[in-house]
């Protein structure tokens, strides 16, 4: 057996982190990628949390095998043993559950691995896409029977995601950005803090607290190290639910904000007018961090009734900026048999978004990748 | 063989008309049913049109057997030939196509049917269920390839219809009342004429032409000889496409009106008030003259833009009527890949919205039936 | 309106027959196949039975528009009308049901068709696939309801046959060869009449009579008119079958003969050996026939109880003949809940069974067509 | 947090096993189940081997949240914390792996259970049904990609098994008595030591060594307190798989043995009457140690070469006894799109075979529940 670095040049990192040893992983589908000739593999691990435990799934050739919860403190992890050495097999170490800003304390590092083979680098992906989004790109729902609900990391699950198989299906490296319950404009709580916009230029910069600070969670992302082809906008659900709960108060200032609806219906005019300036603001600073990438915007899992607003910003966008590589694609809502753990939409829902959106990506990365 | 007239009290009437000889078919899903025990049979139709043909389609024992365009005059169309006498089957002649308002000489008449064996009734239908919709519940798009488009009453397709599917879940008596561009408030290009509520009342008010008023589709339709456990009211769509089609002008005053959407998306706020209104009144229209019917208004088949106001408009009127047997369901709509002919949703989503509506009506119609 | 023959050279003959005016259709999926501009399509057909009638059906871009039973004598039978003339369209005319040896007076002609647009020649085949078999490869099953049984044509179907599916799928020009209870080396009664290899060199010499003779059934295939890439021989099943039923006895030396199953199970070895010549026999003769084409086995839809024998007499002949270019594949075999009309496998059985066969035939055919 | 024995009356105990503290774990789902309103709750384990390690998986309704490999020695493992206390949940740990009779070290005890809720216990399952069987049934094939061969115990899975698939849908309490490459009358390798019907009256006598003896694991099984309503016995493939296999030499008497075919397919009649007898052997056992359940010998997953030695020995067993609660299923044979890890049926097989168990099995069923 021989111990590997998580700094070694024959594994590919997944998800935005600061490279090193220990390994930090902040976000959903954040792991490690790598092929091997072995029979034997321990992954070394180490995790600490006060209420948000750490999950972890383990994939050999595109199959979880394991899927666990990490325990505290340091730990050796087996992946796999007895299996023929000498068949190349490609594993993938993933961290199912996205970054918890609750739980300062936590945290899930690669310590590196024990393996009685070679580790081989895996073959570059056809593309990258990268995602940005809330729960639905976090797979909240993915994981447990319908009535788990209220049930933290456990909900959490990359089977089945929209995002992975989007990605698998272009055989694409791909990275997941994801917050449950934050917006575009304002979180479902209405408040200017949960936002994704905010935080995009750091490594994890939805995180606080020291020990994150040390890992490297708010450094600024290096953009110039990877580039995607497509960027997958997959917020407005939570701007859209807001409407549903009181007003937020900003500590800062004392003023009050909240997503109105009209009596008759639909949003009152001027939240869809903010609400559009955020989208356009968030797809200004897209274009100028990836200036090569495809921006599409997708929405719709839960239901639609963003869809009239987000349509509007994107048109605008298009029109104000003359950048004709950014999109609106409405994606099919769920229904009531469709709904998985924690109310939100569960495999059949995220299957059938994939396909919808892999069906919209095929044109935009065919003329990416040069073959259209 | 034996000739028998379609007044035949062992012959069931699917679908509003006034019976009699010949029985005129009038409605989408209209038609004849019964058992027999027969080996042979054949009908006895006449039809005639001067630009949309019609078409019809002959089932036993749940399987369709023939859909074919019935031949202008008077035919003899064999049903089935052949088969073993003695075995009790159940044989469904429906009409595949719905009323044409632009082409007044057609009509679909049935003069009877000749048969080896005897005619037996069908056991009573479990309940009653009432559809009235557009081109969904017409079934345009689920006949002919999604590249056929404009091709008159070809694209009408009762295979997979979501209504029939619902029907045939509950083993239901089910009448249906559509017509393609139609709306709740107003259709497709925005008139007021071309809108269910108005000919609700007549057996087939959406015709015009004096061989349809000799046929009694101007009549008034009998209520109490067929009252409904369950109305689906499927409108809305039109409504909301109205928005994209400039306005119209009505002849008699030379007023203009319109649907209209604000700039920043949504519903501007007349519209969607006048929408609602119709809305509530057509509920308020169906409740007196359906008693004790639920009345499920549904709708989403294609986007969902009018969910908003018809949310509002069913809450209003529960709120206003007092009335609890009245409610909205959200359907899914479709999406690209499930695009049938005609640009309209095909069965894909027609079986996915059956099986969302047939979850919610199971509550409803278990308390109807006394089942509860 | 103009009028075209079937000679026509923008029309493609699908199915074994004999060219000319009228042409006359004699096996499941023989008819007619070409791409007009057209708004609206006529066919002119000619009919005849004592006691099983004729259907057809006709499909536009892939799609059935119709079903129907061919009235007796001559008619004109609308395919279309009222579709926007100036887009080309795929036609497509196709006998339903099998030749049917028991109704000498049956037959089908296609007098030529009627048409407001130009025809235009279908693009070629990317292969030729030729399938010979029984009532599986026939289609009985595929139309109708699990409880139709002894119902006639009917019950022949084209909808999900796994000939089509497969042709469909590798875009192949294909013929079907098929008779119902007939075998390779016996009927399911036991006889050496109804058997396929029997008249594999005529153009349809399983019929009878002195109409069919004037027809040119019984005149020799023009086997280099039509070489296949790929022979799929679908028989066996009812060798088996013929176990449960008593011998036949030969009326021209009254020698009496019997499939015989030991009483441990399996066949009496005298039957083995006998079905593996008959079936080695027949390898010889396709391979005599089409030299360059693939011989492919297949066996098991219904169940596999001949399978080891099949094996044997497949290896056998790749041996002792040196021929490579033949081999056995098992298809899965149908379940209690998959049945269709007839006891027949049903479209859940025939949709699994093409998607095996095309599995392997990718591989054969891509060769053949200098892809591999 | 409080302790619970795994001895606690509310906890269920799933498969054969010896009762007490701690609880080994022998066969394929055999674990724990019951309800609790906890929060939290942890499994104490202990698991040992030389060469096959365990795996577990936890359920909390019906939901798979954890699979993982048990660390040796004595381990504490979190099936849940940070749920919403209060709830009733449904938890079930399951054993991943049949037993290993080659890794005489290797065992799984339950030693307990920490809890900050109370434990209830399950409803009754509404039936009993007991699977005896070999790889199939151990669910080999389900776990792993396709590519995984040779693997060891990781290629044993739980999630989409056919016993389980209908266990659930009768709500049935199951136990599971599989292995590997064993057979009926002999296993795929001809020998007579690894065959279901020479252990089955122990409680797990498939295993060797001391510790297993310490455990009770060659204890008689007490047939009184858990009577099946049905068995399912899934053998034979091997059997049949032995044809291609070298003789096995007995060691005790240095005698010769080994299923043959015949030449021209099919097997030997010595052979066949051998396996016979045995399959006539096996009902006989099982019909005395249990009394009044149906007998249901299914086969066939893999392929059907054993199946007309199978129906006659069913049928000769019901002949010669009277016994008319016994009969044989055929399965569907399983394709090659559908394999799965170590070339074994994979998850479309299991659940196929599932729903034609289950559509067998209801009459059985309703029958034995007093339903019929």
């Amino acid at each position: 057996m021989r111990h590997y670095q998580p700094t070694e040049p024959e594994i590919h990192i997944l998800g935005r982190t600061r490279t090193g040893n220990p390994l930090p992983l902040f976000w959903t589908a954040s792991g490690l990628e790598f092929l091997t000739d072995g029979g034997e593999l321990w992954f070394e691990l180490e995790s600490d949390y006060e209420s948000m435990e750490e999950w972890v799934r383990i994939e050999v050739d595109g199959f979880c095998l394991q899927r666990l919860i990490v325990p505290k403190g340091r730990s050796r992890l087996c992946a796999f043993r007895g299996f023929p050495a000498g068949t190349m097999r490609r594993v993938r170490l993933l961290k199912e559950v996205q970054p918890m800003r609750e739980d300062e304390k936590r945290c899930l590092l690669v310590h590196g691995l024990d393996c009685d083979g070679k580790l081989y680098p895996i073959p570059d992906g056809a593309c990258r896409i990268e995602f940005v989004g809330d729960s639905l790109s976090a797979g909240v729902g993915l994981a447990g029977a319908p009535c788990l609900v209220g049930a933290g990391p456990a909900v959490y699950g990359l089977d089945g995601n929209y995002a992975l198989l989007t990605a698998e299906h272009f055989k694409a490296d791909f990275r997941i950005l994801a917050q449950c319950g934050w917006g575009a404009h304002c979180s479902c709580y209405n408040d200017f803090i949960q936002i994704m916009p905010r935080y995009y230029e750091q490594i994890c910069g939805v995180l606080t607290g020291d020990h994150n600070r040390e890992l490297g969670a708010f450094e600024r992302n290096d953009f110039s190290a990877w580039q995607p082809d497509l960027v997958v906008v997959n917020l407005g659900s939570n701007d859209g639910f807001a409407v549903d709960r009181p007003a937020w108060v900003d500590p800062q200032d004392g003023s009050s904000h909240r997503m109105v609806s009209r009596p008759c219906g639909g949003l009152e005019e001027q939240s869809a007018l903010r609400f559009e300036a955020s989208v356009k603001d968030f797809l200004r600073k897209l274009r100028r961090l990836n200036p090569d990438a495809y921006l599409l915007w997708v929405y719709g899992m839960c239901e639609h009734r963003m869809a009239p607003y987000l349509e509007t910003a994107v048109r605008e966008y298009r029109e104000e900026s003359g950048d004709e590589k950014a999109d609106f694609l409405l994606l099919p809502a769920t229904n009531p048999l469709w709904v998985g753990s924690e109310n939100h939409p569960g495999k059949k829902e995220h299957a059938l978004a994939a396909e919808v959106l892999i069906d919209r990506a095929e044109g935009i990365l065919k003329r990416k990748m040069g073959k259209g």
